[in-house]
């Protein structure tokens, strides 16, 4: 295993490291249940959790470093145990640079309820352009083949006709979360949202089973915060 | 761009930058999702948060200060992105003197159902006379014409026969909530009781779906804090 | 207004104040919706929060003294607004010396359904021995007679059948609960427990609203911490 | 009383006392509404917290050893009042040396419901191979004659023909939750996981009350995890 004293890896450790911390600090992981990475497109690789190191004891330096083949670069532990579904998204979606995975609570409910979130206000639309969709039940030869590689080959299926920078985010069937964004705090940020709205969606429905939503003002939402017409927020910050 | 150095508005800058944190300590806000803004009303000038500032990053300095047209007084950064919604409020509710804006999770939730916050306790009552109203679904024209000036005008509609003093707080559908009062602190505090009573009620609901509430009861409930007959705290603190 | 710089009466509001920030700490009371009391049956005086004052300025000092009248013995402040209610309560159940009052959450969402807390397991049966009633409807005359007194009133009505020792709570309806017990330490544990139990009946009614309790449990339950022959906890401490 | 200055009796009494304390840290246990303990094989000793002594001032000193009769060893309090109940665990379940008893409000909300939790996604399969069971009511002569002992009994009935290793935990009718582990933290651990998943089976069925679990990916999960095949995590951490 050869060492690489790589300046930018460094700092991508750094970054990766204080996404997982974020993501127990936003109260979407428990014990270890959860994992984010980023990568550098240039290099080729990939920085990620090591698997089921607790959070307290974890390090920068723990990170470890893996190619697009799943081999380890440089780091001491065993990579997530889910670093075979990061591969698959980071080769199917080139415009990503982060991933977080999570069994945050009320996302993990409609995991396993079987059912996409709903579009059904403008604070998912501020962030998801439409229904965050769910993957649908994995064939026996697969879960037990290359299950974490297969994951990630069917969220990408599940992505065939939908743009997963307008929807940075999936529910695995009976599983939990991935969310993803142009950098690995913005993947974060990502489950952060989900998770909220996957709280209100079911709180919204539990009130009033037949509610709508006008799709032009989702759409308008999506528009303030994104594309070329964006005006919320500062340029400069 | 004029730079006033005004001692009330250095004043009403340090209470909407206090009210803005205020809405984040009490678990309103997530992330930048939410604002609050004081009208001084002789100068008819608005103080209200930036938009997209990180809280842990605002100073009571960034504050922006506009005029009733929306233009920017004072200040480095862009207003919130929904100033305009909270100047048609201002012009058209003329009691008021500050207004909070959050997506919170259970008003949320009514407002993404499309129904107004029924009463159905003192603690409802306390505060509010009467059911939160939820505004109509907006018209395509309207989205994409002036969204946000379109917001508080149809905010305005929905009280065209109600008195925005005593039903201090609006839901707008498929959004999050609009809460007022006599100044900032004061429409904070009625975004922090809106969430409660939307929680309360969901659960009251769910428990017993066709449950009443004595409207002799609220009335008594309304008038022991409000208004001439008023008996509840303290005269002079 | 006499000042009585008595010992007993001293301790009394220092128990008094810390039991009303315990009703604060364990998430019961928002701003200043909840209140607190203990009685001295010797001296037939009654020890209260004072209305409406803000628990970050409040002080063991500005507990109110009153008597069975509702008079003003001692305090710079006027007592809760809810004091005849409590005055009611210590005049029927001569046994209890502590009362607590609050808007929590659940326990509010069951007296807003108009709904008893039914007893549905071990938690509830080790501290109230059977469903948790809940007022009837107020007429209006009571209501807009002396309502707080009218309050207390309907309170003992309801308990005219039942011993006000072995459930010491109650809800009262579209408002918030009522507990007590051999002091205020003890009626506020009781009001912990009573929203407690509201939330777990809560969602044990959502699982199955067919579900069964085996009343002889229950009794087993109370007896183990009740009565003569308890054998839960220690001795001496 | 013989009094054991055991340097792993002391130990174990470290140990049993930081399970308790993460019982409350994890928001499991209200007030001293629960209790972890350990058990020394060779010696056939228990170690188990004291009954009914307040979190805050309880020191690991005063944990109790009792034997696998119920005979107090060792500590000056009497032990947990549901220390019969442990005793039966630990003599049916050999592989167990440490068990947890909570009244956490989702898994409680089942056992109120008299429903086994079910198995609807991998968190739950991480560390629960199947649905979570519930105890059948219990007879009139089993609760009035050895109550203790009997829920004891009870438990092991309903796992005649499961491997409580593999179902780490179980529900008891109305009451609470019991789970073990290879150590009591361990334990504490499955009690955690017992809650969380307890709470998204809960909203899952909310949402859909027809929903789906593939065994096979259950058996994957567990298998991840558990077993000869595991590659979860590190292999020496």
């Amino acid at each position: 295993m050869t060492t690489i004293k790589d300046n930018d890896l460094q700092k991508l450790k750094q970054k990766v490291y204080q996404a997982n911390l974020d993501l127990v600090k936003h109260r979407l992981v428990l014990f270890t249940w959860g994992n984010a990475s980023a990568i550098d497109r240039e290099k080729g690789l990939i920085v990620i959790k090591p698997s089921g190191v607790p959070y307290d004891k974890m390090k920068a330096d723990d990170m470890v470093v893996v190619d697009l083949f799943g081999k380890v670069i440089e780091g001491k532990y065993n990579p997530s145990s889910d670093t075979a579904t990061h591969i698959e998204l980071y080769k199917a979606f080139c415009d990503i640079e982060g991933i977080a995975h999570t069994h945050s609570t009320y996302a993990t409910a409609w995991a396993q309820a079987g059912k996409a979130i709903p579009l059904t206000g403008t604070t998912h639309a501020d962030y998801f352009s439409q229904d965050i969709p769910c993957t649908p039940d994995m064939a026996q030869e697969r879960i037990f083949k290359e299950y974490e590689k297969e994951t990630g080959l069917i969220i990408v299926e599940t992505f065939k006709d939908m743009n997963p920078i307008y929807t940075p985010g999936v529910l695995v069937k009976n599983h939990g979360s991935f969310t993803w964004g142009k950098d690995v705090k913005n993947a974060v940020e990502n489950s952060v949202v989900m998770e909220e709205i996957a709280k209100m969606a079911f709180l919204s429905f539990s009130i009033n089973s037949e509610l709508t939503m006008n799709t032009l003002l989702a759409k308008k939402h999506f528009e303030r915060k994104h594309g070329k017409q964006a005006y919320y927020g500062q340029k400069n910050i």
